[in-house]
This record gives structure tokens, C-alpha cells and sequence, in this order.
């Protein structure tokens, strides 16, 4: 696939640091509003975030899109999961039909929701708004080799970049990150590991709720599965790890997030999977943390290794653990309401009101 | 004032505790939904406190108003305040101008925005969009006696009750608490103390921004005001702690959780001064903390004090502290899409999707 590496080496190149000045801007602009320098915390910081990564000094509310990206696991095999394969195609069919958290949550922020076949078992391609980008019918089991080639996985993240190009052609100026896929926690556990480099241990968590003897073979699951694909030198590079190791969502998320930065649009992070994408982004091309808020810190306990080493701090912490892109949708009103902040507050000027701070 | 130590009196004895089989209700409802069992975390828990709280298995998304209060304070005399006492007037204009942070974000919320005077020094009765329920031109200054008399403080807390009960009438189920009033963290903190009771150096904080000679001229000023007023027995006493020391926008505050209790409405608190409005009415009603959310933990250290006090996990925390209702009208939101996912999810049975949490 010769393409889809010219394409991941072009946005790569594309992406920029953010604009400090933009960002110095925004919050010469916020200390100038009818309120004490500062008193309005973390809103203050994410307006000025924005206005870097937009390189605006006053971005607007922005239209938003949430990219929901789902495929399917071989490492499912192993058992890892509370709930079985079919979960995924099912899901997927709730998303389509508006039932699922995501979608709610969604309609509520304004966000329109995109959803996106990468690769699951059962085709999904007569189920009416979910967009096939299929990629094969789920990755291998990783515990017995490669989860995809190497080719496949610059397909998949020339996949992510093509889909945030077209949303962002259709009018989106900030874009949320969502996924499933049953057995999915255990992939990002294994691209994580590999990526940090971290124990196995230390970044497995119960995912949708599986018990001590599920935790344990996930452990193991993700041990063997780094152990297999030893041989692969590339296993602590992005795309080797994502390759070996990872799944088509993942590197799928991982390409919206090089796209988005490559496009100057803030990338709304929401639990591990999503995590796990930004990380190999991240390695790919270190600028585009820069275009990264973290939504919220899940009860994964790699989600908050992942968040460190990106130098994340979530907007919130709910105790959530549903991933689909709810925390990152539940974000998307907070950011937008910084921006409303920002660009509608009233001066101390304006507004004829003494300046003590000034 | 018989009429409103009536009027206190009959809304105290309609509160009621919140009804545990409605919440229970909706936790089962929520557990049927497509998602892992409490993945959503304190989504979860909200919508089964809204439940408890209106005695409904499954309320909807609720309209909901913002009741903002402000009065002037005879206590800034003490110079315990970054702003000087006008600012009290010009940010309520700034508020019936719609340039404030609250007026921004309850926009977004889409909740009605309530501006009430209370009591402020300059008679804003000629400001459209100002609610004239003047107690007086602000509260005398306690460090030398009582802030009010116990009838203006009963009448306060009528106020409250008065208002909460026309927002209902006009179809609010859901209201937020604000406030405005410089030097108003010093009569919340000397409430606070006089009530918990704790050491007035423990509650003060810098409010809008005091340096630490200010700070220490508010620990100075709270432990006169209390030494002051130590002589009238009932400072340990709700009515009493908010005669001698409190603001007559506390009072109004402490009725609007009264009447919202008494009315089965969640009340969603802001900052330290609503907290302290909140401790008042819990005093005169226990019960009527399950009607209480606190949206978020604000960097005044007395405000963690009474949420602890009144066993309250805020929702968010973004080091927000301004005040105004900034923190509760950006807790709306949030509160209503719990409720939202509460009635629009799909079941597992709905959406035929297995359900391995059974």
C-alpha cells in the first residue's frame, strides 16, 4: 500500500506545533473578561488550548463530529472479555439506530455522530449510517503472531486521516474519539505495554467488567501476545506495535488523530482505546499531542499511564468505563462552552465594571 | 414578619426524604440499557438521585433556571475584598446585559436565567430584567452586631421560597444556585464557622482574589464578626448564624433549597456561598439535602468543608472560582444528559444485544 504510507508520511509532515501566540492571545482576551484573572479554572485553559491548536486567537463554538470507529479482535479467542464476539456487530446496529450512550450524548452536545466499520467479523454493510471501511474481518489473534501486516495497519491509519478530512470538509472544527470492540481493552493493553514500555500487570484493567480470572487471562493474553511478536524489532515503533499487536480501530483513531492535528482540529480523547491511538500518534509525530484533550480518566488503570506520558489532564472524572466515545461526547458542550466564554463574556471595558485585577 | 416564619416553618414541614424506590427504579432501569453494568459511572448515580429526588422511576430532561442573588455586605467595610463594594451593581447589570460568564452558560444550558436583588447598596429597580426583592441596602457590618434582624433573615429565607416556587410554576424541575455580592465569601465563611463550627482561619479563603494580607483580614473580620454576635445565643443556630453574620442573598439562597426541597426539585449548588446557603437550610431541614447536587469542588477551602459536612461529591472539578452560578449552570448539562440517557437508551432486549451482565 504504497498510498497509504505516502499519505501517513505526508500528514505527518503537515503537522505543526501549536501557536503560542494564538494561545496568549485567547487569554490576554479571557483576563480582559468581567471576572477575576483565573476564576474560571480549567475553562480558561481549554479556551486558550483551543485557540493554540486552532492557531485562532478567538475560535468560535465549534460544530463537532464524533468519529466512532469499531472492529473486531482475534485476541477475543482468549477469553478477555465479559461479553462475546457478537457484541461488536450488535452494538454497531445500536449505534446506527440511535440507542446506544454515544448517540444520546451525542444528540444532546450537537455533535454529529459518525460511525465506522474498520473490520468487524460479520459484515455490516446493509445497516443503513455506518460507513464501511472495512479492513478484514477482525485482526488475528495476536497471542499467535501479528494481529495485522504492517501494510494493513498504514491502511488503517490512512483510513482515520480520510475520514477527519471528510468531516472536517463538512464543516467540523473539533472531533471526538469513540470505539468497540469486544476484547479491545486487551489490544490497547498490549500497544500500551509495548509503546510505554510498561508490564502487562500494570496496564490491564476489567474492561467491561470481566472478574479475577478474566483480569488474569488478560494479563497473560497481553504477555503472550508481546512475546509472540518479540521477533518483530518494530514492536516499540507506533506502527510495528499497532501491527502486532493493536486492532483496526485503534490504528484507524490513531490516523483522525494525524489528520486532526494535521488540520489544525482539537481531537477530544475519551477512554483507553481511544488513549492507546493517541500513543501511537503521539510516536509518529510528537507535535500532535499538542491537539489532544483528554475528556475524562476512566477506571482503566492504563488509561492514567497513557494520559501521563501524553502529559494529559482530563477535563473530568465520572468513574466511567463504557468508552463508544461517552466521555469524549460529554465533553464536547464543556469545550464548546469555554469558546462561548471567550468569544461572548463581556469585558470590564464593556461592561463598565472596575477592574481590581488590572 | 409572622407571615414568613410561617411560610419557613410550613415549607420546612413539607420536605421529605427523597423516595429510595424511585431511585432504586431507575438504577434497575439503567442496568437494563446497553452498557456494561454502571459503566457510566456517576451518569449512573445521578440519574437515580433526580429520580429519588422528584419521586419518579424515570424523569426526563428538565427545564431548568438559574437563580442568581446578589446584596451588598456591610462586612466589606473591613476591606476583606479584591473589588470595592460597586461591583456588586455593576456585574448585576452586567448580568441583566446578558455579558456575564453565568448568562453565556446558561445560554448553552438553555436553563432560564433568574437575576434577583436582594439587597444590593444602589437601587437597581430601574434595571430591566432585575428582580426587586430588596431586604434593605445591604447588610450592617458584623463585626459590630448583627448583619440583619432574625425577621430579615425569616423573610430572606421567604423570599427564597417565593421565588423557587414561581420558577416551578413556570415549569422549571430543575434549578441551579448563583450569587454576586462582594465580600460575600466572608459572611459565607463566618456562617460556616459559626455553623460546622470550625476556626475561621480553616473556612476563609481568597475569594476573588485577596492577597495574603487580605486573607488575613478575612480570618480577622470572620472571628470578630462571630466574637461580635457570640453574645446572641442562636449564632450556632441556622436563623441565628444567618442574622448575626450571614447576607441577605445566603438567606434567599438557603429559601430557594427549602422551597426546591418542599417541591421535590433537585437543586444544583455552586460555589462556597451556595454551599453555605445550602448548610443553613440543612440545618433547619436535614432532609433536604438529598435534594442537593454540588456541581463542582471550587478552590475556597471551606467550600470542600461543607460539601464534606453535607456528604456531598461534587461532579466536576475545574478550579473554578467565580461564583455567579458559573459552576452550576455548566453541572446542568451533564445532569440532564444522565436523564436523557435515562429515557432514550436502548435496552439489551430492545436492541438485541446480548447481555452478559445478567
Amino acid at each position: 500500500m504504497p498510498d497509504a504510507r505516502a499519505l501517513v508520511g505526508a500528514t505527518v509532515g503537515r503537522i505543526r506545533e501549536v501557536d503560542v501566540a494564538c494561545a496568549a492571545a485567547a487569554q490576554r482576551a479571557m483576563d480582559q473578561k468581567t471576572k477575576p484573572r483565573g476564576s474560571l479554572g480549567r475553562l480558561e485553559a481549554i479556551a486558550s488550548m483551543v485557540a493554540g491548536i486552532r492557531g485562532l486567537p478567538a475560535p468560535l463554538p465549534a460544530p463537532s463530529a464524533v468519529i466512532v470507529v469499531a472492529a473486531d479482535h482475534g485476541i477475543a479467542a482468549e477469553n478477555v472479555s465479559a461479553y462475546p464476539q457478537e457484541v461488536t456487530a450488535q452494538m454497531v446496529r445500536n449505534f446506527a439506530a440511535g440507542g446506544a450512550a454515544v448517540c444520546i450524548l451525542a444528540r444532546r452536545a450537537g455533535a454529529r455522530l459518525v460511525v465506522v466499520d474498520a473490520g468487524i467479523v460479520s459484515d455490516l454493510s446493509d445497516v443503513p449510517g455506518v460507513l464501511d471501511r472495512r479492513l478484514g474481518p477482525g485482526t488475528a489473534n495476536a497471542t499467535r503472531g501479528p494481529a495485522m501486516t504492517s501494510d494493513l495497519a498504514f491502511r488503517a491509519l490512512s483510513v482515520g486521516i480520510e475520514l477527519v478530512e471528510s468531516v472536517a470538509a463538512e464543516g467540523a472544527r473539533l472531533v471526538g474519539l469513540g470505539e468497540m470492540g469486544i476484547a479491545n481493552t486487551t489490544s490497547a493493553a498490549a500497544v500500551v505495554a509495548a509503546l510505554l514500555p510498561e508490564d502487562p500487570a500494570a496496564v490491564c484493567g476489567r474492561g467491561t467488567g470481566v472478574d479475577d480470572a478474566g483480569l488474569a487471562r488478560k494479563v497473560d493474553a497481553v504477555g503472550r501476545a508481546l512475546a509472540a511478536n518479540a521477533g518483530a524489532v518494530e514492536i516499540r515503533e507506533p506502527v510495528g506495535a499497532l501491527a502486532a499487536v493493536g486492532g483496526f480501530e485503534i490504528g484507524v483513531l490513531s490516523g483522525v488523530v494525524l489528520g486532526a492535528a494535521a488540520l489544525r482540529i482539537p481531537v477530544v480523547l475519551d477512554g483507553f482505546i481511544t488513549a492507546a491511538a493517541a500513543l501511537v500518534a503521539a510516536r509518529l509525530s510528537p507535535a500532535c499531542v499538542g491537539s489532544m484533550l483528554a475528556s475524562h480518566r476512566s477506571t482503566e488503570p492504563g488509561h492514567a499511564l497513557v494520559l501521563d506520558a501524553l502529559g494529559l489532564e482530563p477535563i473530568f472524572d465520572l468513574g466511567m468505563r463504557l468508552g463508544e466515545g461517552s466521555g469524549a461526547t460529554l465533553a464536547i458542550p464543556i469545550v464548546n462552552a469555554s469558546l462561548a466564554l471567550l468569544d461572548e463574556m463581556a469585558t470590564f471595558q464593556d461592561a463598565n465594571v472596575t477592574d481590581a485585577g488590572a
